[in-house]
C-alpha cells in the first residue's frame, strides 16, 4: 500500500486516476492541477503519476528528484527536448514514460511482435481501430504503437512500410506493407485489431477497452511497481514482466 | 430446370458460373468467350448470364432480344451509355443488371437500409470491408452498394456525406457522415460490415463470403428467376422478394 | 418535457434510471424503493417506470390507474398471474412491459425477424452472447428474445427447435434448428450476435452494449412515449415505429 | 525439393494433400489408399504423410523405418497403444504426430499460452469455435488444443477447470475456469477465438480457416522439415521454431 500523488487530477483522466488509486488499494497522497504545488505533493508521496501537460514536465521531474521518488509520465505531445529531460532525470530516479498505460494493450503489443517475428512476410499485416466520434486524429496512438510492435517483430521500419488511408485506385497491396484503417462513431472507448492475413487463413488479435478506467488502473499499477526500483527509464513491458 | 448460357465462361468467375449452373440443378446451354457466337448460344438458351466485358454488352443485348430470352448482366465498369442500352433493351426482354449477385449481400443491403431509416442520425454509420491482397481499388463495389443502401434509408445523398480514407488530423466526425475503410490482405474473398454506432451501443451487420461461388450461384438463381418475366429492368431485391 | 417517477430507484438500475431521466431532458418526479409511497409518487408524475420486484407489481398498477398515468414495467421474473394483472390494467391505462428496454436491441430483433423470414431454412441460425462473470443464467433473456424473433420470422416454435449447450457427441446440426451459446467473463455489459450461416456465406447481426445506461435511456424514452396514448398494452417495437 | 508420399490420398483431405505437395514446390512420390503398397511408396519417398486410419498406423510406421525416412501422422482417433507405437518408432526415425497441422493454429496456441502465463487469473478465459453443420462433436479438437495451451500457460489442469455446454441456471462463473462454446452452421471451415476477459477490457485471439488447404499445406511443410532430422518425436511448434 503506497501513497500516490496525481498531477493533473481534475480532468476526466485525472478523476479516473483518483478513483484507480483507491480501487487498487493505495492511498491518495493528493492531487494537483495547473498552479498546484508539486513539491509539496511529492514530499508526501511514494510515487507520482503525471497526466498534466508537456509544459509542466520539467517542474514535475525536478520535484520527483528532490523528493527521491519515482514518476510515471502519461502526458502526450512530448517532443525530443522533453524526452531528453526524462532521460536526464532517469539518472537519479525511476521513470516510466508511455503513451499507453493499459496492461492489456501492453501485452497485446508483445503478442503482435511475437507473431510478426514468427510469420513470414507472406502474412499481410493490417491494423484497424475504432474510437468515438469526437476523436480528431487517425490512426490512434495505440494503433501506431501496435504497428510499431509488428514492424519491430518483422525487423522493418514502420514509416517506410505503412499504407494509410486507402481510397480510390490504390493498386495491389505492397509486399511487406503494414496497413492502417480508422473507424469513428458513437462513444466507443477504443477497439484495436491487428490482422495477420495469410494464404487461406487469418490470425487476428483484438483489444477492446470498455472505458478509460483501464488506462488509469494501469498507470497506478505501474507507478506502484516503480517504488524501490533503481534509477532508470522503464517500460510498461517491464511492469508486466515481459 | 432451365438451359442457361454463359457469356464470359473462361475466366475464374466464368468457371464458377459453369459449376453453379449444374449445382443449382439447371442445364448448361453452353459457354462462350471473346469471339464466341452469342447468337448461336442465345438460340439454345432459356436465359443468358453475361460476365464478359462492357465492349461486348450491345452484342449480348441484341442476341437476347433476337432470341426473346432474359439476360442477367454482371459485367462491371459500365458507363452511362451502357446503362442507356440496357434500359432500351428492357423494353423488349427482362433484364437484371447488378454489381453484386450474392443473395446474402442483397438481403444485407435491405437490412442496412431498414436500420438506417429507423435509427436517428445520432447513430453514426461506418462501412468497413476486407479483401485479398490483389484487389486494386478501394472501397469495394459492395461497400459502396451498402453505403448507398444506408444513405437511401436515411434519405441523404451518399457522395455528399462520405468520409473516406481517414488519415492524420481528420477532425471530429461530421454529423450524418457515412465512413468507409478498406483492409487488404491474404486471400480474403470478401468481408463487409456496416456499423451503426450510437450512444453506448452498437449494431453491426456483417457479411462474410467464403469464396466466389456465392456470386455465381446468385447469378444463376437470378437468371432462372427472370425466365417468363415480362420485359422490364429488374433488381436483385425483387429476386429475393424484398 | 415530462415528470417521470421511478419505482425501484436505489439499485444500480434505479440509479441509471434517475440519471437517464435528466439525460433525456425530463424532470424526475421522484424515486421510491421498498416501502415507498407509490400513490404519492404517481400523483406528481406524468408516467411511471417500474424496475422493482414482482411482488410490488399490483400496487404499482393500482397507483397508475388511480392517477390515470401510463406505466412502463421492466421488472423481470413475472409469471402468468402478473401478466394477467397487466392485461387487466391495460384496459384503463397505457402499459408497456418488456424484458429489454434497449432501442438498439429492439431494432436488432426486428432485423433478425426480417432476415429469418427472407432466408430459406438452408441458412442455419445461431445465437451467441457474452456477459460478465457474475451472470448466473444462460442463455441471457435478450438471447432468447432474439431467438424468438428468428423463430417468428421463420414461422416455427422456438422451444421445439432450440439446440442449447452443445457438448460431446452432439451429432450433425438438426435442419431448421436455432442454436444458442453463452460466454461469460470479465465485466462485459452484454454482447449478442445472431448468425445466419448459409452455403459459403454468412450474415451476422451483432449488438454491443457498453453499459447499462442504454436500458435506462430506452425505458425513459418509452415511458415518455406512452404519455397521452390510449389504454392498451404496447411494445418496444411500437416505440420505435416498427 | 523433396519427394513426398501420401498415405490416404483419395479422401477430401488426401486430395488436398496431393495439391499441397505441388503447391509447396515438392514432388509427389505417389499416393496410396486402403490396400495400397506402403513399402513400395516409402521406397521412393523422402518423407511420408499419413492421413489414413488408426488401423493402418503400425504398417506405416514399419514402412518408414524400413525405408529410413520420416513420417508425419495426422490421423485422428489414436489411442494409448498407437501413441506407444509412435514413441517406439521415434527411436529409429523422425516422427511428428499432431491433431492440427495448420501453422497458423500452431502459432495461435503459442500466443494463447504466452498470454495466459502473463495475465493473472482475474482474466477469464473463454474458447469459442464455429464449424459447418455436419460436424458431429463439440468442442472441436482445435478448441481443446487451444484450451490446453491456455491451461499450460496458466499452470493448471484443463479437465479440472473446464466449463462446457453452459445452459440454464449455471451460477456465476467459477474463478479460474476455462469456458468452451460451440457454434454450428453453414459450410464454415473452422473459426476459433480465445477470449481473455478482464476488468473493463478484453484481449481476443482469433483464427479463421478459409478451407482445408491450410491443414494440407502445413502437413506437407512439416513433412519436408522432418527430412534429415535425427530420430525423435517432434511437434508443430518446432516446425515453426517456437
Amino acid at each position: 500500500m503506497a501513497a500516490i500523488g496525481i498531477i493533473g487530477s481534475e480532468g476526466r483522466m485525472g478523476q479516473a486516476l483518483v478513483a484507480a488509486v483507491k480501487g487498487e488499494g493505495h492511498d491518495l497522497a493528493g492531487g494537483i492541477d495547473r498552479g498546484g504545488d508539486v513539491a509539496a505533493l511529492a514530499a508526501k508521496s511514494d510515487a507520482l503519476v503525471d497526466f498534466s501537460a508537456p509544459a509542466a514536465l520539467q517542474g514535475n521531474l525536478d520535484a520527483a528528484i528532490a523528493a527521491g521518488i519515482p514518476l510515471l509520465v502519461g502526458t502526450t505531445g512530448l517532443d525530443a527536448e522533453h524526452h531528453a529531460a526524462i532521460g536526464e532525470a532517469a539518472h537519479t530516479v525511476a521513470i516510466l514514460q508511455t503513451g499507453n498505460t493499459s496492461l492489456g494493450v501492453t501485452l497485446m503489443a508483445h503478442l503482435v511482435s511475437e507473431a510478426a517475428s514468427r510469420l513470414g512476410d507472406d502474412w499481410d499485416i493490417e491494423v484497424v481501430e475504432m474510437h468515438h466520434r469526437m476523436k480528431v486524429d487517425a490512426p490512434s496512438g495505440t494503433a501506431l504503437l501496435l504497428g510499431e510492435a509488428a514492424a519491430k517483430g518483422r525487423g522493418i521500419d514502420l514509416a517506410a512500410h505503412s499504407e494509410r488511408g486507402r481510397d480510390g485506385q490504390s493498386g495491389a497491396r505492397a509486399a511487406g506493407a503494414i496497413g492502417f484503417a480508422s473507424l469513428r462513431g458513437g462513444t466507443v472507448a477504443g477497439d484495436h485489431s491487428v490482422i495477420f492475413a495469410g494464404d487461406e487463413e487469418r490470425i487476428t488479435l483484438t483489444h477492446n477497452a470498455e472505458n478509460r478506467m483501464i488506462f488509469a488502473r494501469g498507470a497506478v499499477k505501474a507507478a506502484a511497481w516503480l517504488i524501490g526500483k533503481p534509477p532508470a527509464r522503464y517500460t510498461m513491458e517491464q511492469v508486466l514482466g515481459l
